[in-house]
């Protein structure tokens, strides 16, 4: 498996391409719609057959590129998105232990909920794309879209945290400059779950910080719901 | 070999920290001024032992950290940079051909001019450390700073792309959100390069890029002779 780390520096997003190399088969991470024509480029150039358009959550600070991929570029590929989202675009609305397909390999999904409760974390063999349920040394925000810092807590700490040490984290945002991490290092690491932090520990945490309204929530939210369209 | 890539937002500069697992002996190439608190912090979170201090050119948009992260952090680490740059800071005054170790692995450094007089690529099996003179899709202005549009042309098709075409190419910049690319993909898609594009052809695209001056380099490349200090 191949993997392309992409970045937008508006939101601090990173997207992923990851492809198969003997079939050619990709599915694109979180795409980003100001990035439409860049990605499809890139996968056009690639040889690239897309399949999927892999979405870890619905965003609150972005507007998704994946209806503008399968409307202009890619009519063919399937749209995952968690069922709780109730998307009315998803081909695939994805449960925890779902998987699909790139040739023969498994990517598996894991429901990690508690910053929505949309959020899947796509596991590949050494690799798992968080989204925003673990961040660089940090985690997403807990206190929107349904989002519950217990609920995050569990999913990070009896789901991410009991892969392999060595499995390389992908996130879905850094604002510090970061692009990946690994399992073993988040767990020893990560200021808000290293030495045994307990769940109330974590949610004292979380409930403690005074953050801002996402500039682009009341947008983006909505439009998400619609693949962006 | 390890490699983790960081990013400078503010120059769209990478740097890039590699470490050898057995021995956690590791060099940090391409250091940024404003990042020395975060790359320190880092290096001594993994737990890493920074024999390397490596600059792929001096550079003029932005100021190295390599001072400040030798003065204030990691005493016995050894700057490297090319004889060409005369530097006053440099612990070894690098050549083509020259190799360092990170325990029993070698990084080679090949002389790539053409950005500037003093462009080093790092290479190490299978990944190529590119600087300024291959980008993704592009490539590092000649106008200033001894560059030269014909020997960088030389430098990449003579030494660069007679790398195995899968050698990750990890570049000194990018400003459109791509993180690497590899041998093979420049060679068919850089848009200055591919289709065999002859050494005229390529000076006069870079003859016709209507470039501002470099914000910092009034500032950067004194500085960066200096190590930034």
């Amino acid at each position: 498996m191949q993997i392309r780390q992409l970045f937008d520096a508006t939101s601090s997003t990173y997207s992923y391409l990851l492809w198969d190399n003997n079939t050619q088969q990709a599915a694109l991470i979180d795409s980003v719609q100001e990035h439409v024509d860049r990605d499809s480029k890139l996968i056009n150039e690639l040889g690239l057959s897309l399949k999927y358009l892999l979405e870890t959550h619905i965003h609150a600070d972005h507007i998704t590129g994946s209806g503008k991929l399968k409307k202009h570029h890619f009519s063919e590929v399937e749209i995952v998105i968690h069922k709780n989202s109730n998307s009315v675009c998803a081909d695939i609305l994805a449960e925890h232990g779902d998987t699909i397909l790139l040739g023969d390999k498994t990517i598996n999904m894991l429901h990690t909920p508690g910053h929505t409760n949309t959020d899947i974390s796509y596991l590949i063999y050494g690799a798992v794309f968080t989204g925003d349920t673990l961040l660089i040394r940090g985690s997403g925000r807990t206190d929107f879209q349904s989002g519950n810092s217990e609920t995050a807590y569990n999913s990070i700490i009896n789901q991410l945290f009991t892969l392999h040490d060595d499995t390389i984290v992908y996130p879905g945002h850094d604002y510090n400059g970061f692009t990946v991490s690994s399992i073993g290092e988040e767990k020893i690491l990560n200021p808000r779950l290293c030495k045994n932090k307990t769940s109330a520990e974590y949610i004292a945490i979380m409930d403690g910080m005074d953050l801002p309204k996402p500039k682009l929530i009341d947008q983006a939210v909505p439009s998400n719901m619609k693949c962006g369209l």
